[in-house]
């Protein structure tokens, strides 16, 4: 413990003397901070676990987009002289982030993709410094949207730009009832655990146990708590999909677990004094985001574009504003 | 008059005295709350329209439905020591009153719904909140915005969803131009008086002369101007659904008129001084509604669901924001 | 120069002298404003203009409709007595002027598309005051936003409504990606110029080089600034939608082009100092409209509507609520 401290000591000379250091610091940050960690060392986990997932899906560029993005929307708020106390915690580098694993996960790896990521990266700074003025009435933060916002119009831009082709884009269609009953025979409980770890994994895109198994470690070098919301969240968001009996293959790759991985960590942490109450207040939220989850995907079917983290984004928003007073002052 | 008062005050005294009777006369507010009346007597009437709707329509259970989840939207809000003011006035339930009405018309009953109407009741009173907080800038009600935006996104799920299938919901297609006029050989002036109490019935998804009458009466014994802005309101939405040419079956069944009666209400009865000015710019404003629901029934044909009374929503801010000036203190 | 000014003064004793001189100088201001200028003589020559680009597309009648619909907005403004500097100087008018072009341009031409025409510009007047107060938080301008939105409910409409039916809408279908690179063999160059001024003209939705010399002449006379902004816009927007391989038919009529021409104008000429963080600033701003207007053609196509100037608003507001500061107090 002491030396972990005087390891925590040592780094944070390091970057206040050194600019290329503190860089380093600010962009492992950054890749923290899409789960809400200011910790260089869970930024460093997750960049280790998003160049797994990558080779795993035999995109292993996926590593390089992300960091390429995270670089690249660092320096642009390094450049436009942004409030400096947000820019060294990260909270101008997790958007793009997560840009930087989304555009190549969706789309062809051509030139202007990369052009694409880096203006993408750029106007994902200008959407976050946007939308925190936009919701500085309401005192909440702008979470993933500024990522989710960009990503759909770059998504969505696919469609009409020869130079930068959608391949992995579920196909444009009309939605009907789902009725295929005949997942119920799947054994939910043998699958369970695995799921679980994958649920989290599609935070970032991926759908790998190895990989969740990363981030929740990433999660728990910061904070106990966080980890353990995350793997509730996951948990409570495969029962609830399991019991509305949704698609059983899109609750095994984790689609209806990523919010609300998100959700369960947002609210379950960000309150001031953790209660009954709030216990109760997070569990309604989590099983409320596998609705919106359902909700979302059905309703961007016929323009095929991916709700990306937006459940998790709707739900929470919806579940804060009316619970200000319960936050502590620092994270409204 | 004085016999009316005397039992009036023995309410008062009574729901004062008896937490059970306060509750009953919450909920009944609640209910009444749908059309903007503060009036328990009101919601008694609107329950039994509703209870004999859902007779008519052979889906009895809708009248119970219905009832749970404004008991459950009123418990919710008791619990959450809610700012009492608003509480009693029902302000918490009218919400959830309807998220009880259009699952139950909507989707299949099976246990899973009953659990879903619970859900959304109680996340109807967290929106309501979240709106109001949201909408506090401009002064302007929530309305029956949290149902739509609750409701939505349970009827979206429910394509996802096998355990809480659609069995009334438009089929997801793609809008082409209204070509038929046949429909305009209909003797539109012998249909005319009850598809206008049709109109009205349709607030609450009923197509029947008799639940709108009753509602009329419901509105009657407590705000003669509301009924007759009720009636006005749902008349003008008829006359020009009828000019712009839609389809008869849908001008007939009262799609045309619930907004529209809605706006009426609002827009009619909410400015504080009635003038020539305040007609003038209602009878814009239940003409637009018309246009409106034209344009939300094409815009939502390709994701499968309805509108629900979200016409009266948006087309009641568009006109109530720049006249806060002319509204009275207690109703901003 | 000092015959210029005499004439300009001249003017302004005529107008403040005689209220019918007023009127016709506030309806020429709230054409002009359509490109943010406030001065008459631009007014006119876009008028011109409009009447001219309706004669080469045989709508001659758009010029009429378009001078009506200006004219219903400006009277509407006077009757509802608005705040008198933002009346005088066209900021009620120019919304109603797009109306006025668009809907007889989608619209077949019944009787009822002039009621329609009439509605939507008393609308529009009120949805400038509804938005304006929505936005006064943000400090940034309504924008066109008012046109789209009014232009928007009624096309959507117009599928419902066999009597203002829509003749050249884009039918609605689902999206599939454009893969036609056969386009790649067009001497870009030589179209380069001509489809430049093109791109101005479809600002009113002509796609005509002539109407767009017009339209550059009407600016210059206002501002040579203004006018060398929207040169710019269009060019860089026909260079980026050609390296990103659009359709060429698309680029080729301007339809990457209008929107962007506005966000130059807007982003280029709204900050106090130009300076080269201003001109970066412009350029990302004009590149991120073009992707925005791929983006909205993807997602509106399934509800058969055009994007209109949406795309100019969206990457506007997202462009200038950060950068509040940078911006002239009178512009804010």
């Amino acid at each position: 413990m002491s030396s972990a401290s005087s390891i925590k000591q040592g780094w944070h000379n390091l970057i206040e003397r050194n600019i290329v250091m503190q860089f380093i610091d600010v962009t492992l940050r950054g890749c923290a901070q899409v789960m809400f960690q200011n910790n260089p060392l869970t930024g460093l986990l997750f960049f280790m676990a998003i160049f797994l997932g990558g080779y795993l899906e035999n995109l292993p560029y996926i590593g390089f987009a992300c960091l390429f993005a995270t670089v690249i929307a660092t320096l642009t708020a390094y450049i436009s002289k942004i409030d400096l106390a947000s820019l060294r915690s990260g909270l101008y580098g997790y958007n793009a982030c997560l840009v930087g694993v989304a555009l190549p996960t969706f789309l062809d790896n051509t030139p202007l993709l990369w052009f694409t990521i880096a203006l993408g990266s750029i106007v994902s700074v200008i959407a976050t410094l946007s939308l925190a003025d936009f919701l500085k009435s309401w005192k909440v933060a702008a979470l993933t949207a500024p990522f989710v916002l960009v990503t759909w119009t770059i998504l969505l831009a696919s469609y009409a730009f020869f130079a930068i082709k959608g391949i992995a884009l579920p196909k444009a269609d009309l939605s009907q009832q789902y009725i295929d009953a005949s997942s119920q025979s799947v054994d939910y409980l043998q699958q369970f655990t695995p799921d679980i770890f994958r649920g989290i994994s599609e935070v970032f895109l991926f759908s790998s146990v190895a990989v969740g198994i990363i981030f929740v470690a990433g999660l728990a070098v910061s904070s106990i708590w966080a980890a353990l919301f995350a793997i509730f969240g996951s948990l409570l968001a495969y029962m609830t999909a399991s019991l509305l009996q949704a698609d059983f293959v899109n609750i095994h790759t984790g689609l209806y677990s990523f919010s609300a991985v998100l959700t369960a960590i947002a609210l379950g942490s960000t309150f001031n004094k953790p209660s009954l109450r709030v216990a109760i207040y997070t569990v309604i939220g989590v099983i409320f985001t596998v609705f919106v989850q359902g909700a979302l995907d059905t309703a961007l079917a016929p323009i095929g574009i991916p709700t990306l983290t937006m459940p998790f984004v709707l739900a929470t928003w919806l579940f804060l504003v009316p619970n200000k007073d319960l936050m502590p002052q620092d994270r409204q």
